[in-house]
């Protein structure tokens, strides 16, 4: 696990740096997916049970992005794969140059998949291309079922939606089939997925999408 | 209820608008918080079990901040409060002059409270002043009990924090005095309410601290 502490500068143009990723990514065959939502909505448990699925099975690292401490690379680090933290002091959402300078750290070329865990915001990493291949956005059901319509350019961005925390359906107001129809009228080309860390339920789903993504590539 | 479309244009330096935005609320005799939290933390339906508490006893109005829609400010206005919607087209945080222009919708004079609520967004609101007397940050027991320690600007900038929807605790692996403890070790000032829109438990106290607020001011 590697720590790298980002003095907030945009020395160039994000989106240009996003495609040499996205080169730099090709070169190696690589699935690159840039997981995005609010805080807490369950990013880096849904990493914890993709890792647990995938590993032995698909070669994979993760580049952690929080706003202050390394926490969830360090939770993720615990189950063997490699795990950089950027940490952006304040920094809102990740950039493409952050991305490049944290997979440095990393050989792509032992790679299938590499996950990008952004910062929590459901608003400004909406717009920051890091040269992946999918950005995938997840969906709490505890936020309430009307997010993608308050917070459209996340979900028009996305490829994948993945509404998590769904066994907690019964406690809560929010309606799954609202919630769904509601992200499909923002981008009907989002592919679903509908999962629970708790019980398990999706994530086969979701991680055989992970690694047809992979498949495709090598 | 009124709608104000915003073009991101920062006209002038925030803090000091939020100076004059001070000024103006304190020639009122207003107690304004302004209410911050991740996307879905529970800030409307806060705000509607609030309204229904204080209605009749408190002379308050209503500043929603919202990416897009006006779904907010409608649910608010159904219970007869004063209520202006600020839609930021994008925009992830509000500023002083967007408080400023709203509040030209709304006759202060007639007001003890006012309450804003911001853009869903646990980052970049945390540095805006917007002339309030307390950020109020309501942190959700589903998203995790690390949220404190992963967003400290936010906790460290706010003088009240609710943690809302504690009925789902017995539903989720967050731990409330961990949750309470992380905030506390940010903060150390903190006021700490415990909340349920759901069950309604914690809600009286939280009213009480705002018609106190404004009791000191009239």
């Amino acid at each position: 696990m590697s720590v790298i502490t980002v003095e907030r500068k945009i020395l160039e143009k994000n989106d240009e740096v996003a495609n040499q990723n996205r080169r730099t990514f090709a070169d190696h065959g690589l699935f690159v997916v840039n997981i995005v939502s609010s805080p807490g909505a369950g990013k880096t448990s849904l990493l914890e049970r993709t890792i647990e699925r995938l590993k032995g099975k698909v070669k994979l690292a993760v580049i952690e992005g929080d706003v202050q401490t390394d926490l969830d690379a360090r939770r993720v680090a615990r189950y063997g794969v490699p795990a950089v933290q950027i940490v952006t002091r304040g920094g809102c959402h990740l950039e493409a140059g952050l991305v490049r300078e944290a997979v440095q750290n990393i050989d792509l070329s032992l790679l299938q998949v590499l996950i990008i865990e952004n910062v929590g915001n459901l608003v400004c990493p909406a717009n920051y291309d890091l040269g992946e291949a999918a950005k995938v956005v997840v969906a709490s059901t505890t936020e309430g079922d009307d997010k993608p319509l308050k917070y459209p350019a996340m979900f028009r961005n996305a490829s994948v939606i993945i509404i998590n925390k769904i066994d907690l359906l019964p406690y809560i107001q929010a309606d799954l089939a609202t919630l769904r129809k509601n992200a499909l009228s923002i981008n009907p080309s989002l592919t679903v997925f509908e999962t629970s860390c708790t019980t398990g339920a999706g994530i086969d789903e979701w991680c055989e999408w992970l690694a047809a993504g992979a498949r495709r590539r090598s």
